[in-house]
């Protein structure tokens, strides 16, 4: 039997030239399959309006009261019986075929259909054993949501196979890709609600297709769910005429089909459409991955598939009231929450309707059991979608960690050798890809920055991940590689996007990026601390590899690209987030970078960011005082301190590459003058070590705070971020009033490196003033000095406007003993 | 005559239907025009490479050595010739067409590009007369770039006619859509690197044409700028075939049109299909208006137009060197920056080669002066893009405002009456926006939530830009309007990149938007506020209408959407930037928030954070004690103190509506157990009078802070964001060490109103527990009371655990006088 299904005329104006298998429809489903399908789709539509408004009388074996309907009413019904469509139809391939596959629900709003097909399946009940197929238990399921001390309203972390929360949009496409990469096995279906699509990180995330391997990577089959309202307004994509929508698909390299519900009340049509269109895909995905295999097996490059991708058009709320109150429900922006809430006798009965109208009393036994029947329908354990292993870091590998002392810079005399601290991170991240290139489960992001930042040694075990083609005149075309493990595209979106996904699914990774730039994804890094919070503990997930963050190109180094590229204020949105899961490390030198790296690649659970400079640098700490200033997390260095047994007059303090070079010249500048001054300097690596133990696990208790920083001394606080920053981490401190810090206060421009620090007042002469206005002792012999260091301020100035180059006292500067 | 330019083969293959103006060649150009076009080309080409190079011999009127070239070589290359090559020929068609025109330069590294064209064309030694048309003004130009005390690499606010810094990428088309908007005599170019279109922002910003009206509005014509390469990869649109990018641009509702250097050496047939595409867009352009008036004389709706845009394949780097050491450098990633810097004899020699290239002396004078020939190419005065004056911010006007006490609510008794403050506001907004309306000066921008945010008053006025086509079934249909003024977009960075452009233009604006997702544009708050300090002191700009924000729909009302919602931290990102720019206000009621909204939208060269509620809440203020109130900014609440003229026992503080509501009725509950314990209550609208005087304009003096704060008793701070904030703003302040803030500290999920503050401890409870905590002389006499505050905790959590609601007792809780 073949019938036509989607309006022709929508298709073939504008010189759409039709595929056979976009309008001719085959009916793969037998009737009997329909029905059951079917029912599974009312019962989770049910389960999804009982969870949205019931608190009691689940399957309504009693008329329904105002009493129980519960008091406020929250959650978001319009997406659901899309996403619960489309699970049933997935669970149908799944059973066939005995394909894993990853759900993503892009709407994270449609929590309650995601709750209800677990439940469905049985997953929900395994992990919370006392919401089970009982009448007590969908009581509780229908309860329990949105409810105090109950489950969040949208996709969450609780959620049985969920890796995505979804409250904030943007993210399902490039999650997806990050599951899909070194997963072969899986299929990570992506649902993007036309609303999320309107977002930047989603629009691009399209073009994820060109860094998908078809044999050593999963498949992703994006679903745009198109129901054609937000809040209160129309969707964009839902607007465009099916020329030019399917012209941008195609545009972004895929094969679009296209579902649509011709009428909302006749769904057998849209069953026998979305079954056919799926199997479509899924013969495609096999076609795809049979043509990379002969090409592999020929030794040629793979083609670039053209990977299948459905456009789901269906009512917002479908299957729910059309009208309420006279006005237009069903397929319209009201449906969007709670289509109605205040519970008049009218609105209580038009519910009892609706839930009516899925007939529960064929669905459920009166015991609130599924029919038998229906569970069927369910794939096996863990090929349940909501028991995907993947997805709940249950295959999730350690890395083999080389020795990363074997990488360490001699350093005989501290301040006297120069080099490139991200250079040498490098080389221990290339020995971790080459000892973790059999797992697969290693991958470096950033946004076409890895060689520009000094980590190309990489490369000499894994190029870049690129499916667009290689020219040519590409000389190092041997870089581009067609599963390469380093993943550049210039969307900090992107690299963030596919590095959770990665990550959500147990394998590890690092985003390198520019420091002004990593605030593109701010709002990424808080769901992503947010999820790490409240998944910490929850038993049935085990912990994830951490987020790593190299954050280089820093606020002190980018005199070359000027003002937009100056901004260190990541640290401060980072320590907003919960202590328990926020690391933050600022290695002063190549040894302390990498003992830092090695720390971060084998830590879980955490977000670890690293700021580290990429520039040659002076080095300071041999590795084996590396290992142990890292494990401290601050310390006295001993050889810039001239306090040794007796109290000193000041406390010199740094955290950062940069302002530790100043801190240390300032020290020395001090030394030459004032021989007898005694000054203790102190650095931080692990800035968490300065808020109160209280406050964070890497805390310094205050006596040991008390003992490094003195109770009464000056501390002049050298600082790589804002100033203010360092303040909010110690103000509960005794020495706090004697806290005086420098950092960057915004200002810069297209200069030279020391001009930077100058413009801030956190150069090394600065430095030394602010020691000299603060040691009481120095108070009236230090006239002199200070206007030398003034003067010196001065012929800084003069020499780079005349030179345009730093003077090469400053250029040339080491450490010398003093 | 009629020749092909382009490859035919790729564009016919994959059924794309050519269209006559895509490949056939008419010419546009007389050999005269294009010699002398030539000729512009290479000057600026010449002085692009002149300003990275050299800092003397600016026309090599001597053999080129080492000492002439910088000592550090700073900027890029790659795009800057391309850059030149669009702007020569816009420049045909300012002066054929009269059309002023904004030039938007999405890759702003090309800064050497931009100002060599206006220097070229005599806006630059305008604005800066001492870089002048002489050979010393020359020297001065070249110097000046990139140097110390100079000029910034990228296109910057010093760059004559740029309003887009361009540093950060991803913003260019949503910029000149922004500057588009009600100004329909400018047609605004935007280039877009192939760089930034792999970023999110710039991905959905295609889409941005949904919005622009083709009579009231300008027109944008992008440019899609493939040079194939970023820094060390190739772009991912480089490497679609035709077929699949033409599909693309047609896809987000374009009519493409492509220039490709088929030969970088024969420049002719490039510069005469570059002339001919942009004849056929100004005449796309025309016709686009023409029949859109057609359309609104026939008193129809306007189609939406396909609006034409190029796409401009040129070789990254073209005209310079082809190879340097063996290595490919023009048309490669190799040229992305600095082609080479490393000045050896031969490199010296083969700069002078690729200057001499240029033939200077068929360009300038040997005084340095543009010949006349080529200075006639130049526009005249304002048409120049160098000097159009809707970029310096010379035509703007203020906003006509309204009285905003005619909108004031009644407040007899504080804290009875209960009011939505963003409704209220709204109604000021929709005078405001009547009131200006022939102005066609003031736009909202939200991203799809203006009505879920109370603001939907303004829909009296004026309904929401929609150019997507309207269904029969949308019942407000009445709303999507094609001149609408309420711009909507579910994309963050579209509403920000919009606001931008129109503010850049001098227009005003204010941007509504959920508090927690306001982070997703954090980075580009950065590039505005630094904007903001950078041209605050430019003499030739003006000062711009302030970027004003509402954040609402904020933290402690997530309650129903859950954990992912929940975010107060954008104002700790705020204040991180220059004080000069940076305003934060949390007016606690609707009068306050009148006020403030007044101030704003008055204000200018700020940037204006506004946090306020939209669900109902307790007034507090009368109009006129609002305006006493925000005037100072903070200030004692008498009617809710106890310590009338005597010194006070506590201190408890608030900013922000909900912890308003909290401390205050922590306030009542204390009176009525402690009835002589002496309280004075303190409310902050602005929050930076909490810093010192010397940090911020609006701070307090210590002598004041004092006064109000006291500088020995306890103050309890209830504070709607993250409460470190208050500490790092008052640590310097006497008083700072009995200071106890409470605020959101990370905890939340989906629950009641009053459970989000009991989470985070900021309720009524827990703050009148720290106070009893704090008093010295309550110590012997509270135990009691301090157990009943616990107990109502627990019965707080049982009942909402049992009802799903909040107790009456607090969800109806009204002010009482004690």
């Amino acid at each position: 039997m073949i019938i036509i299904n989607v309006h022709p005329h929508r298709l073939f104006h504008n010189g759409y030239e039709p595929e056979e298998d976009d309008v001719v429809m085959t009916n793969p489903l037998t009737s009997a399959e329909l029905d059951l399908m079917h029912a599974w789709w009312r019962a989770a539509n049910y389960l999804s309006v009982g969870q949205i408004y019931l608190k009691d009388n689940p399957l309504l074996l009693e008329p329904l009261k105002r009493e129980h309907v519960k008091p406020r009413l929250m959650g978001h019904w319009g997406t659901t019986p899309g996403l619960n469509f489309i699970y049933v139809h997935l669970n149908r391939l799944i059973r066939r075929e005995r394909q894993p596959m990853i759900y993503i629900t892009g709407p994270g709003h449609g929590g309650p259909g995601l709750v209800a097909n677990t439940w469905l399946e049985g997953t929900y009940s395994e992990i919370y054993p006392d919401v089970d197929h009982s009448l007590e238990g969908m009581k509780k399921l229908f309860k329990q949501f949105s409810f105090p001390g109950g489950i969040p309203s949208h996709v969450a972390p609780e959620t049985p196979g969920s890796m995505h929360e979804g409250g904030e949009l943007g993210y399902a496409l490039s999650h997806a890709f990050g599951a899909a990469f070194d997963n072969p096995g899986q299929v990570v279906v992506a649902v993007v609600g036309d609303g999320e699509a309107e977002t930047g990180p989603l629009a691009t995330s399209w073009h994820s297709n060109k860094f998908l391997n078809p044999i050593d990577d999963g498949a992703v089959l994006p679903i745009l769910h198109l129901n054609g309202y937000k809040i209160n307004n129309p969707t964009v994509l839902a607007r465009l005429d099916d020329a030019e929508l399917l012209d941008l698909f195609r545009g972004y390299g895929y094969t679009p089909h296209v579902v649509e519900v011709a009428d909302p009340d006749d769904t057998a049509p849209t069953h026998q459409r979305m079954a056919e269109v799926l199997d479509t895909c899924m013969a495609s995905l096999a076609a795809i991955r049979e043509q990379a295999a002969a090409e592999r097996a020929r030794g040629e490059a793979l083609s670039r598939p053209r990977w299948p991708m459905i456009i789901l058009k269906s009512p917002k709320g479908w299957t729910g009231p059309k009208n309420i109150d006279g006005k237009k429900v069903e397929g319209y922006w009201r449906s969007h929450q709670v289509p109605f809430s205040d519970m008049t006798p009218e609105h209580v009965a038009a519910l009892e309707k609706w839930l009516k109208s899925y007939h529960p009393e064929e669905l459920f036994t009166r015991d609130g059991a599924l029919m038998p029947a229906l569970s069927e329908l369910a794939p096996e354990g863990a090929l349940r979608m909501g028991a995907n292993p993947c997805v709940h870091g249950l295959v999730s590998r350690d890395l083999k960690m080389p020795d990363f002392r074997q990488y360490a810079i001699d350093v005989d005399v501290p301040g006297t050798r120069v080099a490139e601290a991200t250079r040498v991170m490098g080389k221990l991240l290339r020995d971790v890809m080459r000892d973790n290139a059999a797992a697969r489960n290693f991958r470096l992001f950033g946004p076409d920055e890895t060689a520009s930042n000094r980590l190309n040694d990489v490369y000499d075990v894994s190029g870049k991940a690129w499916m667009a083609g290689v020219h040519a005149e590409d000389e190092d075309n041997d870089l581009l590689q067609q599963n390469g493990r380093v993943m550049e595209i210039l969307s900090e979106h992107t690299c963030q996007g596919w590095l959770e996904g990665y990550l959500l699914t147990g394998r590890h990774g690092l985003f390198s990026c520019y420091e002004a730039f990593i605030h593109v994804i701010d709002s990424m890094f808080n769901q992503h601390a947010k999820w790490l919070k409240v998944t910490r503990d929850m038993h049935w997930r085990k912990p994830l590899p951490s987020l790593n963050y190299l954050l280089t190109s820093h606020v002190w180094r980018q005199d070359h690209n000027g003002f937009s590229h100056q901004d260190p204020g990541f640290l401060d949105h980072v320590v907003n987030k919960k202590s328990e899961v926020i690391r933050v490390y600022l290695p002063p030198d190549a040894n302390t970078l990498l003992c830092v790296t090695d720390h971060c690649l084998r830590s879980r659970h955490y977000v670890n960011v690293i700021v580290a400079g990429k520039q040659p640098a002076l080095q300071y700490l041999t590795v084996d005082q590396a290992i142990r200033h890292c494990t401290k997390g601050l310390g006295i260095w001993e050889w810039a301190s001239t306090d040794a047994g007796v109290e000193p007059d000041v406390v010199i303090a740094s955290a950062g590459d940069v302002p530790t070079m100043e801190a240390l010249a300032a020290t020395r500048l001090l030394n030459e003058h004032f021989p007898d001054l005694k000054i203790r300097f102190v650095n931080v690596v692990d800035l968490m070590t300065l808020q109160p133990s209280s406050e964070h696990p890497h805390g310094l208790d205050d006596h040991e705070f008390d003992a490094l920083f003195t109770t009464d001394k000056p501390i002049i606080f050298a600082f790589h971020g804002y100033p203010w920053l360092i303040h909010r981490l110690t103000y509960r401190r005794r020495g706090h009033d004697n806290l005086h810090v420098r950092g960057y206060v915004e200002e810069g421009t297209t200069t030279t490196p020391f001009d930077m620090v100058v413009l801030n007042q956190v150069d090394r002469f600065n430095l030394a003033i602010d020691v000299i206005d603060r040691v009481p002792r120095l108070a009236n012999r230090s006239a002199h000095v200070r206007q030398l260091f003034l003067d010196k301020l001065i012929e800084h100035k003069n020499y780079i406007h005349a030179a345009g180059d730093d003077m090469p006292e400053i250029k040339n500067w080491t450490w010398s003993k003093p």
